[in-house]
């Protein structure tokens, strides 16, 4: 992105202008019109005999206006459009806003020609916002270049949209709901300006105070930036809620590895959003609610809740919806209930949830309202009103608003019925202030309101990711492995396992238990004498993922005797699930017991890089499921919120009386795993499974690579 | 509940009609004149000079009425209202419902009248509803008997509420979205007529298309009939659907066993639920969505979804939504896809999500309807419409309330979007048909009324508890047992383990593991030789509560030299460390190896009785929680949907590449524990952790019991 503003342009052309109404090309024009827009406006239409188009001059050509041109508005047919983006090169326009559809979206060759422009561009220095986009609308200049059929009011939401019809029924909702709008950009097919352009640059927005967008995909890197990075440096500021959709895992390809069934390409965006702080919506309706609230709320200091309600039911589920969220129920001071109890008539309920009982006037609200919100214990207050004989809706409105704006609690209205309470929400909604009509709703948007104050990435810090020194020697051991696993395995997946596996492993100052190759009966034997016994012993062949379903792998081997009996069994037993497989011999491995297992994977994802798993491993792995996702380069602090968010973290702090482990091994090899799947771009999936973890120490007992062919 | 419908009166007398219109008399009365109700109507005011009320004639007492009256609705004073009962009941009257507040729920002396009150009414074979509460609509006879500030349309939907300010709430709502009501009822403190009577009643009323609930705590048994049984009753004819509120699970209780902190009060309830065929919801806006759909929509044969949208992005966020639910997108026969393609534009995706294009007219979604209505392979359709430059929101409306009406499938609409969508919502609205503006919501709503064609109860079946026999002398020995625990234990929390809960077990056809006591070292040889080995031997000792810290302890002794050697090895041990021990000898036990870890638990809900617990066992049971819930007595069915429901399932059905574990003795175990915790209400909790299950048996290895002082 450049210095200047590219969004903000002194001079528009609109390419493709028109007479007929019913044409985009009019529509767009009448917009830019309507909307206020002060800077010049060139309208262009190739025919002559066109003189005028809504008042204003018309061109023929961008190269006939004298004047300077900041930005181009599209509108002309797809296979025009390059010859007229060239022209606005030539003319030195900054950005081409490009509405026309038929490129990428229909085709190889669309996509053909969205390319061509793609070089247009760079060869003249013009950013592309679209093809196939609604426009883009600033509020703040009044500037609506687009076809959306409704203009927003200025408020500070700022909108980034990849689906056209979502943002119709963005600006529909904004419409009905009031709310205000700082930009709007609808993204199109994206091959140029991205989601990461316009975040970072509505990060430094003053008119901004929340972003949201709807996305379909996500790019991991544009532009000399990448996500992560952007998206972290914004949330410290502002709020990014970001509902993505396509997150059903349809036809996932073949399983290769634990981590490749574990981690689909949804745990890798939801790692990206917690490493960077986004606010991840599942519905737009959540979306709005949640960006109303930010847009309408004062932002509480903590997350302990005082209700207020007519009575007792809603205030009974209000507080079922805040068990399991971050959210508390304050515990009100004792002289908040005793000022209550004064105010309030005896009945009424002066502990948090306060029952100001269903006659309460407007009057009544207000009193419990001024004692409450000076307690210290409360962070914020959600009023409860039900439609009751003596309820004054529209007073208690009145009255609740001026609260929002003055006290310094923040204060959200929860108006529960439907056409009598109407007239309540109307009045909140004229003062673009977020009101709910169901507690559950209210709960939920506080929550994401509350939680941003201390939220992962704090919105106050940054957690910078740990690097380790490997030096060249052991970084070469490594490659020299892997390269030769690749030529061993051309052209089929490539599978690191065994010995081998644990060098990597070792290299990188993680333990693996003690093992050795043998490839006949006599070696076996005599390896194991070595290694002193109980051993293990397993089968090594690369035609051989899943060892214990085939029969290959015995434990518990005593002595000398019982060490030659398992490898006849173990051949045995291979050889008669898959007579073909290619056998090296086994493996002999001291024998561990005890130590909890867990798990350590890998996967690098296509656009966000190695992904790395922790969770509960051995056989309750798979069926448990208890992984959780972060994208590498990890920091501590990542580690840490992994570790917090297992349900087996009870297991890691000490469960029924057992000792808890030590969490800096758990640590330590995280950042080791981060950092090879860093520095090891061969390596595409990783799995240590069991990892276990003593009180004093860790051992990678079962190690497993796969590489990228 | 009588023969003769108490709901139904043929007069009605108001006890406390007032001619002052601020007054609930007034109110009352004017609602029951205005609603148009056909029978006799009685005002009563003891006021001698008062002698005419809303037009009608006054009585100063019921016994001064010369007809029959059927039904009472009482609005005096709390401390009148035993007196004027009393006279009801001489009159014979059927039904009181006591609007009048200043019972139970102000205290004990409240309470005190409330108990007079039902002993007049048991007396004089009268049914109360209230008191404390709105009172009841009957819309099929145009009874209006409550102080509810508007009434609601005829329809297929009842209600019953346990707050009064939940009623008002719903009948606002109602009015705005036009749903109509069967039956309104306000159950107030329900001393006498609780949810169950009602659900009973409404079982059998032919308006009532679908039951909607919210009630704070569900009655187990009441005037003859438990929950269970009526609501399994009642739900394979209609659906009830209920919001439970107070599920929170503050201030628990001192945990005394596995399943006592496993088994809170909330899981009674969602077992009841489930056991009964019972949807749940967890806010009024569910509730509200699922009633409407109910009410207006068909019930779809199976779970095949179509999605005919006219822009991607939503399309997307709905396939989104089907996900991890019970729904599934159809997949279309290829002659609807030619069909489609035929039809549609050739840009228009014609594989499910259904894609018409942004510039879909109402004709495109109709041709479209028509096609796709006629697969065999989709179950119902949801028609989502984003409002576009040339979408016709109020056609396309009123062309899939045609469609609604005449199809065979279910159709359900998501209009999304805010103020220009709101014309098309309005026309839904007014034809009482569910309507969404956000397709989550549409997608949950449809799994709800889907689900129930097929969900557990089956709607169709009812599965009968499974009773064993268990002989009188068996059933006394464990009697024994728990009796001279309770006098062992008199003041304290009585509990049994080891051997004596190993009997219980055992006397119930459970596989314990096989254990004997030994006082000499030959004996301890010999017991040993006859248990097979391995063998674990450990001290009995009274003064040695932590066998294994002493040293008292040996496990996996595998012959008679060892088994000789490890006795005297114990006995050495003990004698260090505490040579004044009273020591009996040892109790040897088959040493168990291999199987999986299971638990089997129970707990005893004061309300609802034994609620038998499984899930996974060992270390993980309290971390991870794996565990569900049903009350007994259980039957097969009961038991294979727990298994079901499990995320360890996969380990029972094996797991990669396991062998599976027979089912038939898990649901053959929980038989006999829910049958246990029937036959001997003495145990308040009991717990078998691990409950070992091998491919071919199962060991109940640990076992515990509490019982009630």
């Amino acid at each position: 992105m450049k210095k200047t503003n590219i969004f903000r342009p002194r001079s528009v052309a609109v390419i493709g202008a028109s007479n007929k109404p019913k044409k985009l090309g009019f529509q767009v024009l009448k917009n830019i019109i309507d909307g206020g827009y002060s800077g010049k406006v060139y309208p262009i239409n190739i025919d002559q005999k066109v003189k005028k188009i809504l008042g204003l001059k018309s061109y023929t050509s961008i190269s006939n206006i004298k004047g300077k041109v900041d930005m181009a508005v599209f509108l002309i047919p797809a296979k025009f459009v390059a010859a007229a983006l060239e022209e606005c090169g030539k003319k030195r326009i900054k950005l081409a806003v490009i509405i026309t559809a038929g490129f990428k979206e229909v085709g190889s060759e669309g996509l053909a020609m969205e390319n061509e422009l793609l070089k247009i561009a760079k060869k003249y220095g013009v950013k592309i916002l679209g093809p196939n986009c609604l426009g883009y609308i600033d509020t703040s200049i009044n500037l609506n270049a687009s076809f959306a059929p409704s203009y927003p009011k200025k408020g500070g939401v700022a909108v980034i949209s990849q689906s056209g019809a979502i943002c119709t029924a963005i600006l529909d909702w904004a419409s009905k709901s009031n709310i205000g709008f700082s930009k709007f950009f609808s993204l199109g097919n994206k091959p140029d300006i991205t989601e990461l352009d316009l975040i970072s640059y509505l990060s430094k927005d003053n008119e901004t105070k929340v972003i949201i967008a709807y996305l379909e995909n996500i790019a991991g890197n544009s532009n000399g930036g990448d996500f992560r990075k952007i998206a972290s440096n914004t949330t410290i500021k502002k709020p990014i809620i970001i509902l993505k959709a396509g997150t059903s895992s349809k036809g996932a390809s073949a399983i290769s590895s634990h981590t490749g069934s574990l981690a689909g390409s949804d745990q890798s965006i939801t790692a990206l959003f917690k490493q960077s702080g986004v606010i991840r919506a599942s519905s737009l309706e959540d979306m709005f609610d949640w960006a109303e609230s930010f847009g309408a709320a004062k932002l509480p200091g903590g997350n302990r809740v005082a209700i207020i309600t007519n009575a007792g039911g809603p205030g009974v589920m209000t507080t079922d919806a805040i068990e399991g969220t971050h959210l508390e129920l304050a515990t009100l001071s004792q002289e908040t209930t005793e000022k209550l109890k004064k105010t309030l008539p005896s009945s009424a309920n002066t502990h948090n949830p306060i029952d100001v009982i269903g006659d309460a006037d407007a009057v009544r609200y207000k009193n419990a309202l001024n004692i409450v919100e000076k307690d210290d214990g409360v962070d914020s207050i959600l009023v409860l009103l039900t439609p009751q004989t003596s309820t004054q809706i529209t007073d208690t409105a009145k009255l609740v608003i001026k609260k929002i704006k003055n006290s310094n609690k923040t204060i959200i209205p929860v108006f529960m019925g439907g056409r009598k309470i109407n007239k309540g929400i109307d009045i909140f909604e004229k003062n673009s202030l977020a009101v709910f009509e169901y507690p559950e709703r209210a709960v939920k948007a506080l929550e994401k309101i509350s939680y941003c104050q201390s939220c992962e990435m704090g919105i106050k810090k940054i957690y910078k990711p740990k690097k380790i020194y490997i030096n060249k020697a052991k970084k070469q051991k490594i490659d020299n492995i892997l390269v030769k696993s690749l030529h061993d395995f051309s052209g089929r997946q490539a599978l690191i396992a065994g010995a081998e596996a644990d060098i990597i492993i070792k290299n990188y100052g993680l333990n693996t238990v003690k093992s050795v190759f043998a490839a006949t009966r006599a070696k076996a034997i005599a390896e194991s004498n070595k290694i002193g016994y109980p051993v293990v012993m397993k089968i090594d062949s690369p035609d051989i993922v899943h060892k214990s379903d085939v029969g290959g792998v015995i434990v518990g081997i005593k002595n000398e005797t019982e060490a030659g009996r398992a490898y006849s069994q173990i051949m045995k037993n291979v050889k008669k699930v898959n007579p073909k497989a290619v056998i090296n011999g086994v493996v002999i491995y001291e024998m561990i017991s005890g130590g909890m297992d867990f798990f350590i994977g890998a996967k690098r994802d296509p656009l966000y890089g190695p992904m790395i798993g922790f969770g509960l491993g051995g056989i309750y792995l798979e069926v448990l499921k208890d992984v959780t996702f972060r994208l590498a380069p990890l920091s501590t602090f990542d580690i840490e919120k992994m570790i917090e968010e297992l349900k087996s973290v009870k297991i890691i702090e000490g469960a029924r009386g057992k000792k808890a482990l030590n969490k800096k091994w758990i640590i330590d090899a995280m950042i080791k795993v981060s950092n090879l799947m860093i520095n090891h771009p061969q390596i595409s999936e990783m799995d240590i499974n069991p990892f276990k973890v003593y009180e004093d120490h860790t051992i990678a007992l079962d190690n497993r690579f796969i590489l990228n062919q």
